[in-house]
């Protein structure tokens, strides 16, 4: 099943993907956002709808904030090791978690402002995790039934700043830096395991990889994470990004994001996450 | 001005200190919370009650959740220099800044659970200042007009998770693990540059500093900080601890926290705040 939300004149609809395309569910009644849908709500009735083939189509799908403000978004750094053998560094013992803040996380179209202070701005694409149960000392074995679903992520990175000190979380913070969607495919429908994922500058390719190269896999992540945090419903995990950003380049060669570009994420079954950078 | 909140049988109700102790607000019509108060509410009605001598006090004060879920609670890493070279490091460059999420702040007289599955729990006094305006990119020299006040806080850590990657973030996080209060000292009428910080074990007396040994003084923190995220009205800084936390010693010397110990954290000026580790 795949839910996303829409810009409406009446506010911002939730949508279900169709057999015949993505309809608008505030006209069926449904109503119910994407983090009630998440934390359970409506779900039956969700799938119903999903299952019908006569409900009118959205003519003009612009997609809006598919998340609204997650209490913990946990990322994890090195996670793919052609990533981190480019960097300059070894895929960790165990994964080294950064946070983000949830108004770092914003929508598909959305405009993202690069400080004019800094330079050093890098994207990344991610698989993000979106937890739908709370998981606290989650085992491994059981831990993809913690998961509502799957989005795009492109967990952007100012270098300078998150190589300053040992602590990577002050290059990661930005408000609006973690844009996330499309749309969410719930974990009933896809399987994480070998996904195609990619980003492009401009329409350049410029990270080509695929999800079985991370590491520590999703399950492994989870388990690992709820040994020392509690997640909760809407909670993200931004897994990782695999090898060709620009941080991997030797100096003089990178080519950083500056304002105008065009940033695109694509993860095979997840669609495209486009932002511009203003 | 002084403000808290008590546990009463009709809910938690503000509280602010008069000249003849603590009286409860909510007998005299002021309608608004503490967050609602940080975010600028009723400020002018709290003095004028904060003013009067014949209000009826409050016999049995029970600080309660002084603070409602923050969205950022950002942390500074060996800020206070005996501290830094006691655990073999020196003080960095810059602040080193890891994150605690909403659910790591609990109240004053909270009972805070310790995982069974690691050890090496650790107490740090520190003083935390909570912001009172948006905040981002702001000057050193404007700093502390962004701040709405101070509090205690014990940024309860994991020194095993803390130090088994290069990120502190997976030692800081547990659920309780930033017991905040027991009250609220508003900037107004509090100079946080030098006060007496302590903590105790048990009664045992285990730091015993000042704040004006903090290398980063609140308003750097507070522009460095604002450089790289933007912080809101309650978030919180958690400012670095002084010398005497158990990380400190020798292997073999260390006696972490454990079930059953009553941790105390003193700031002159800002009470004490007590937990039981259970």
């Amino acid at each position: 099943m795949k839910i996303c939300n829409i810009r409406t004149e009446n506010g911002i609809h939730l949508c279900v993907e169709t057999v015949k395309g993505l309809a608008d569910l505030t006209k069926y009644g449904f109503v119910y956002d994407t983090y009630e849908v998440i934390a359970g709500k409506g779900i039956g009735e969700l799938k119903n709808l999903a299952a019908r083939d006569d409900l009118p189509l959205v003519s003009d799908p612009v997609y809006a904030p598919i998340l609204r403000r997650p209490g913990k978004v946990v990322c994890v750094g090195f996670n793919y090791p052609k990533h981190a053998k480019g960097a300059g560094y070894k895929v960790p013992d165990h994964p080294w978690l950064f946070p983000k803040f949830s108004d770092a996380i914003v929508a598909a179209n959305t405009d993202v402002t690069l400080p004019p202070y800094e330079t050093s701005y890098d994207y990344e694409a991610e698989l993000v995790v979106i937890m739908g149960k709370t998981a606290w000392n989650v085992k491994k074995e059981d831990a993809l039934s913690y998961v509502f679903g799957y989005t795009c992520g492109n967990d952007l990175s100012c270098r300078d700043a998150q190589m300053l000190t040992t602590q990577f979380m002050i290059g990661k913070c930005f408000p609006g830096f973690g844009p996330c969607g499309p749309l969410i495919v719930t974990a009933d429908s896809y399987d994480p395991t070998r996904k195609h994922i990619q980003s492009y500058v401009n329409g350049e390719l410029r990270q080509d990889g695929y999800t079985d190269e991370m590491f520590f896999k999703v399950d492994e992540l989870i388990e690992f994470i709820t040994r020392y945090m509690r997640l909760e419903p809407g909670d993200l995990i931004f897994t990782g990004t695999p090898s060709g950003v620009e941080l991997e380049h030797k100096v003089g060669e990178k080519n950083y994001l500056k304002p105008g570009d065009r940033v695109d994420v694509v993860i095979e079954g997840l669609g495209t996450l486009t932002n511009y950078m203003i």
